[in-house]
């Protein structure tokens, strides 16, 4: 079936890059907006636009019931749901398909068992796909749980992890270095997962050393067909979530990929997967790779594989919707160049990466060749306290890995923000640091690199700069003047007609 | 000779691009600004920036004394000239060359060559180049260089063309439809020659029908090594001058693709060129392709070849001027995807596309996956009335040439520029032209299509849409209270939700 009018179940950069697509595709655009949101750029983008309650999340962008019925009364066909928000929620695409709508994603039962890191370990257990050793169900903290998982744990040998069986984001994982410290790191997980997710199941996994994340990006129609579009390595992470992506991965040979690839589309098969979804493995420096979890939904990090292939993933998305068949061939793809993308967040990494929330004073975007910013704001607007505080995703694209690095660093100096505190300066870190440009790092490495000293410098050099730009900046107000060749002369200093980019 | 510092001697856009791969290359960069141009863009990214002098480029941009006296100040090695200016001027860049500076561009020589369309035309005659039939050497307007000319013209057919040895942009030029009319158009040639160019040599040339206007880039480097980069087609012009770009043609064969790139690389082997040169070819309605003169320079146009091949172009350019032999073989060089670009002039349309500079009231660039925009404004900067009137180019790319102008339709809407008249509307009515989306166009695209009847019907549909929008506007401050989830309910119209967006 053709759509013809999309709503946009979000906010933000990603309903932005939703509704260009759309545009594109001549389809009409129709966006929620929460009273926080009223003047946000993907409210203008859109055709129309509607407000869907307070500010807080749970009263505007996750009221599902008022969605559908925004849908309605406004005759729109589909919805896309981006990322995060009611994205993985198997109920709500439930009731849109049920509401006669389009949900674009895969089906809710394909959304259900994924969602369920142990619904989805045993879905996938007929199709070879290699896992983590750990415990094959989950586990409570009762005395006979904490039995099994100890003779398991001793088995597979500690280090190991406890992960809440419905977690994400870091939240009920504990990492347990030997059986001594068993019981208090249980007890944490425990205590941790039923608070976040009302469900205190945790399992019992091997901890891998020096691990990368890396993830299969898959595309799948509704006629059986699944493909697979590559990994994103994202192993640069701070408080557990990515801050740094890049396709292709700078570790994997060709066989390894392949591998990936092939495990990525038996994942998919096994949960009759439909849209585009991401396969998460976690790699260890031998480059065995392990199965995490499968997201059922468009990722953030989704811009990188866009540029190393030439596909729109949001279109594909939409086609399948629709319930057309891929014409895009495995054997079609091929990676072509490299793509880096960062995740400038208006966050003070000098204070453990906490969100800090403001006005963007000064907001001016980098530009050019191979440089694509996704972003919902523009300069003048304040970033709301009640949503996630991404600001922005830049993403550069080059020829190669090395390429792509100096042009994003060529990026991030262009990138003009104040107002708030952001991971520009601590990305432009990342990019010149000899473990990510040798591509030897793993998931420790702001950890292991980005140390309390590395921060006192970054400090200084910034104070240091500052003085710099002042003292150049009085000196090119007394040489501002109307002053024709006069101005090249020997007698002046050449900081004179320096001027000074903000970071 | 390794470039540790460069200094761009133009202005705008084209000075952003340089120096942004110059930045990305580890060079330090050195701008040149005219008194008008104090706070442009293009000053405040440099590294460095010097006043050269008074707005009118000759007191500025165009002094190559000066400019040459600022590199050896601050301790320049190379000049990249740009376009326009001195970027095609043999004295200045031998100038250059004997300051011991590098001229990022071909030798003096071939500058030379090249500057004459008499001289180039001889110059290429050992190398097989199809040439459009005509006079063999320039003529002058006495009776014995018009008596020759009249059994040349007859020879070969009418209509001819009479063009000045020394012309650009169509000054000096004159179609002649019948022997009758060959005196008078004659006289105005000449005349307008020693006008605009002070020398009132002319030739003969067929006068092509239906003529498109292809280009092909080529790139070759100081050790005889010369390849192409296949074609942009450029034939919707106005004014004599290029608003709408594209790659590839839509009409090329592959066999067609394969003889103009070697006749292109001919013409570059024929004056030993170095460096970025685009060769211009007309192609008749039966794909027979003429020689019609060589750019000894980068192109405005230069973007899309760069998005449909992955080649930075200025990149290669400083690369061959360090003496580096060319690393890119023929033979590695594919077409991948489609690119279109349009200029952006402060122009209006509606009378006769002629300069309408002012203050960017509005200035906000569109965005998204495959969108370039290469500019050198901000909203509440004004446009110089001293130099082109160009605002930005936009390109956009896609898996093909449909996709490619489906995203340019989109990006154009989603400009937002006010305070100027601007040449988005006309180029978003290119887009949508039966013809354009055909492929089935040639230079005469303007004076065929954009007719004054076409501006009646556009300027009341623009009337219509601004009512619409004011309306809208009016509706929308009455819906603008916070009114949660009632602002979705049947008695309001659509319209109360639509926001607009400038076009």
């Amino acid at each position: 079936m053709k759509i013809n009018k999309l709503l946009v179940a979000n906010r933000g950069e990603i309903a932005l890059r939703v509704m260009r697509t759309a545009r594109e595709m001549g389809i009409k655009t129709v966006a929620i907006f929460s009273e926080a949101d009223r003047n946000a750029l993907h409210v203008r983008y859109a055709d129309e636009a509607v407000c869907v309650g307070p500010a807080p999340s749970s009263e505007s962008y996750l009221r599902g019931d008022v969605i559908i019925d925004v849908c309605q009364k406004l005759g729109v066909d589909a919805i896309h749901p981006g990322y995060g928000f009611l994205s993985e929620n198997a109920n709500f695409a439930r009731q849109v398909r049920e509401a006669g709508l389009i949900f674009i994603g895969p089906s809710p039962e394909s959304i259900e068992v994924m969602g369920s890191k142990l619904a989805a370990k045993a879905a996938v257990a007929d199709y070879d796909i290699p896992m983590v050793p750990g415990t094959p169900s989950a586990i409570d903290g009762s005395a006979s749980g904490r039995a099994e998982a100890k003779v398991i744990s001793a088995k597979i040998g500690y280090p190991i992890l406890i992960k809440a069986s419905a977690g994400g984001g870091g939240k009920g994982m504990r990492v347990v270095e030997q059986e001594a410290d068993f019981d208090e790191q249980m007890d944490r997980a425990v205590s941790e997962a039923i608070s976040s997710f009302s469900d205190g199941s945790v399992f019992i996994e091997k901890y891998v050393t020096s691990p990368r994340h890396v993830e299969i990006q898959v595309l799948g129609d509704q006629h059986g067909n699944i493909i697979h579009l590559f990994e994103r390595e994202c192993s640069v992470q701070r408080r557990h979530q990515k801050v740094v992506e890049e396709a292709p991965s700078a570790i994997l040979t060709p066989e390894i990929r392949e591998a990936m690839g092939q495990a990525a589309v038996g994942v998919a098969r096994a949960c009759n997967y439909y849209g585009a979804g991401t396969v998460e493995f976690i790699v260890d420096a031998n480059l065995n790779f392990y199965f995490l979890e499968m997201n059922t939904r468009l990722q953030v990090e989704h811009p990188v594989t866009e540029l190393i292939t030439g596909v729109d993933l949001v279109e594909q998305m939409i086609y399948i919707a629709e319930g057309k068949a891929l014409t895009i061939r495995q054997e079609d793809l091929q990676i072509k160049g490299h793509a880096v993308e960062i995740r400038v967040y208006a966050e003070d990494p000098a204070n453990n990466f906490l969100p800090d929330v403001g006005t963007l004073e000064t907001y001016v975007r980098p530009q050019g060749n191979g440089v694509r910013v996704d972003d919902g704001f523009e300069q003048g607007m304040a970033i709301p306290i009640y949503y996630d505080p991404m600001i922005a995703k830049l993403i550069t694209y080059g020829d190669d890995r090395a390429a792509a690095i100096q042009k994003m660093i060529r990026a991030i100096d262009e990138y003009q923000i104040s107002g708030v505190q952001t991971t520009l300066g601590f990305c432009r870190f990342v990019m010149n640091h000899h473990a990510f440009r040798s591509g030897q790092f793993d998931t420790g490495f702001v950890s292991q690199y980005f140390t309390p000293e590395v921060l006192a410098t970054q400090s200084n050099a910034e104070e240091n700069e500052l003085a710099a730009v002042f003292a150049a900046y009085l000196l090119n107000n007394q040489a501002a003047k109307p002053s024709q060749t006069q101005a090249v002369g020997p007698a002046r200093s050449k900081s004179q007609w320096r001027t000074k980019r903000l970071g």
